[in-house]
């Protein structure tokens, strides 16, 4: 039985972490958890105390700078990351050489997932700053004992030309930045999926890999296979996207996943995934509430692989949602419909009061000669497919803001 | 006997590399050196043919886009790295995992010599680009097992605010950006040398660090130890310096180093270091003409260390000495002279042709009230120390270029 496995494992970290982490020694005593023994069945780890970002936050900022989930000496630990600040204040995380290790393990799966082996070249096409995602990639792909190009600092310029010079094989990069660069490369009358040797695409950071019209837009361009992956700063890398694609795997070897309705916190087949990561013992979480929102698929998947699947990836975080005249509508199903339009080279959209109404204005660059046309389009499809009335507007080609890192394409002017 | 152990190594590495490399394979055969056994004593060693950056460059052209100086099948190699272009067109260079952690290890011995241990909390503050010397700092940092900050698409306030914010203890850093950063602390009224907890910084790219005046600068401005190292993309990090500081030790465990006379080719005191490096299998460098003038120092270091020691680090490059009106004179050491004044801030230097005559401009920017006295003192010591008259201007504040890798300070504008 899995879950006896993963219970043991989970049993081996709970020792330590009882003995000297103080912020979860605190808060499983609280709930009467005093001995790794007490957690047996599964019933004793639904049991557990949820974990949210919100204390975790609370934490760090009264015990600066790292706050008090930490089970070794502050001298053991070798890799500092932090969130990305997508929601809220950014969170600093510790990596021990052990933990750091099994992050590379956990990418070591979604190398595997995509058919890339040591033989290929990969760029990790990002500015190497703080953001742990494509670092652990990056150990990842040194584990795998592939090639991998060093490019912070470039300009996409550049690295469309390192992806050149070198036959990069796969690319690394957010989904926002992944259509950048290809842009890029068009405007310098560079067709990357004619002269790349691009094959595989792996992304991060933004749900786009598993939207079906951003992810047919990156595979056009670059002539090659799109896969998602998710993970989080304070998680781990825990999705990985098989070569059959059909959804998004919980790499349950390394992670115990739950998903649960937000409202009952009842198991369900549709909710928030809540994880506890099992190869992290010096920063580990335990039933972290990620806010993703997910919907498990049903049935096994074709690969082989016995873990579980999340049909269509990350569909949204359970905070984003933009509540507009009572309708609840994620920005990923918006961007969906919206890239489904080929000639819609980049959009932007905002939320606001009138006074009586909350207004959806969508802004876009169409490429279409008339882009009045495109626009009375992409308002059609919101209306049939999400019952929603939107403004649609164009304004010029390469008049809206492009991102390398995580997009933040929806901004939301009402007063909370 | 340490050449006996250096030739053992050299034999090993030789084995494959006669079989494989196409590069060495000829250029060894061309010397009649055919078997590792035909290299048996120093004197056989000091037959064997130099190889020089221009026929590494050449090599390169004629067989993108990484030559023929590689022993393994490509897919073996795991990282790219890429010259400066210092002096020429860039040289991609490739290790593999086992010659990624022999950098590692020769950058472990650049961290104890500057008595840093897993203690410690690094920032190695530079782009995450192409550039090997930080890359392999890096490396050697998680070996090490110190917490490192990641910091690549940081701008220098933000630099500095994580260096505070995390209490790093070691800096490693060009010498000019070092300076840079504490310049920016200093505008925002952050006295480094006061607040920040950063006790050892250790320099690499320049030569900066063994120049007593630059030095001297860098340990005020962070209240903290400057070491220096040197190494190159091609060659490896073959210069630590110790405790005492009285000079750059030799890796002599890692490398095999001649330093000869640059007319003669016959061993010197003072010349031109010429390197063979023995961990890199994948693709070496065998009496490798760095370019590099040294002097070497005699008797033994206090450190304890048995390898020899280059008094004043890497002196000037081979091929960057501006002759001017007939004097040899290295940019270093202008840049020593120069700095010894603080009220220096910033410099550049150019020669140029008058059409008769060479002359020397410095300009400088002072924060004397009476920018001029500075000038003229500057330009007494030039000629005090070196024979040589120079033009030396004030310029404005703030309005000479900044640095974060190497600087450029000087420039040759004469018709050549």
């Amino acid at each position: 039985m899995r879950i006896q496995t993963q219970l043991n494992c989970f049993r081996e970290m709970l020792a330590p972490v009882l003995e000297t982490n103080a912020f979860y020694r605190q808060k499983l005593t609280e709930a009467r958890i005093t001995d790794p023994n007490d957690v047996q069945t599964l019933d004793d780890y639904r049991q557990l105390p949820f974990t949210t970002k919100e204390e975790l936050s609370v934490d760090q900022v009264s015990h600066p700078p790292y706050g008090t989930n930490l089970t070794f000496p502050l001298e053991q630990y070798t890799c500092l990351h932090r969130t990305s600040g997508t929601t809220g204040s950014p969170l600093r995380w510790l990596d021990t050489a052990e933990s750091w290790d099994w992050w590379g393990r956990c990418w070591g799966e979604i190398y595997r997932g995509a058919g890339v082996t040591s033989v290929d070249r990969l760029m990790i096409a990002f500015s190497f700053g703080p953001f742990i995602g494509f670092w652990s990639a990056y150990h990842g792909a040194q584990q795998l004992g592939a090639l991998t190009i060093p490019n912070g600092g470039m300009t996409s310029d550049q690295r469309i030309r390192a992806i050149l010079s070198n036959d990069v094989t796969v690319l690394i990069a957010t989904p926002t930045y992944a259509l950048r660069l290809a842009e890029v490369a068009e405007q310098d009358g560079i067709n990357l999926s004619e002269v790349s040797s691009v094959r595989v695409t792996i992304h991060a950071g933004e749900p786009g890999a598993s939207l079906p019209a951003t992810k047919q837009r990156i595979e056009t361009r670059w002539g090659a296979r799109a896969y998602d992956h998710a993970g989080a700063t304070e998680v781990g890398a825990w999705g990985v996207m098989c070569e059959p694609q059909a959804g998004l795997h919980l790499n349950e070897d390394e992670f115990i996943c739950e998903v649960l309705d937000p409202e009952t916190d009842n198991p369900a087949d549709e909710g928030e995934l809540v994880i506890t990561n099992l190869g992290r013992v010096g920063m580990p979480v335990i039933r972290y509430r990620t806010g993703d929102y997910v919907k498990l698929k049903s049935g096994a998947c074709e690969c082989g692989r016995e873990s579980r699947v999340l049909d269509g990836g990350v569909i949204g975080r359970i905070d984003n949602a933009l509540i507009i005249r009572g309708l609840n509508v994620y920005p990923a199903t918006l961007e969906n419909i919206i890239l489904k339009f080929p000639e819609v080279q980049e959009f932007a959209g905002r939320v606001y009061g009138t006074g009586t109404l909350d207004e959806l204005e969508i802004q876009i660059e169409s490429t279409n000669p008339n882009p009045n046309e495109t626009a009375t389009a992409v308002a059609a499809a919101i209306r049939d497919e999400l019952g929603l009335r939107a403004i649609v507007k164009t304004v010029p080609l390469g008049t809206l803001p492009r991102y390398e890192l995580k997009s933040k394409r929806f901004t939301d002017e009402r007063v909370s």
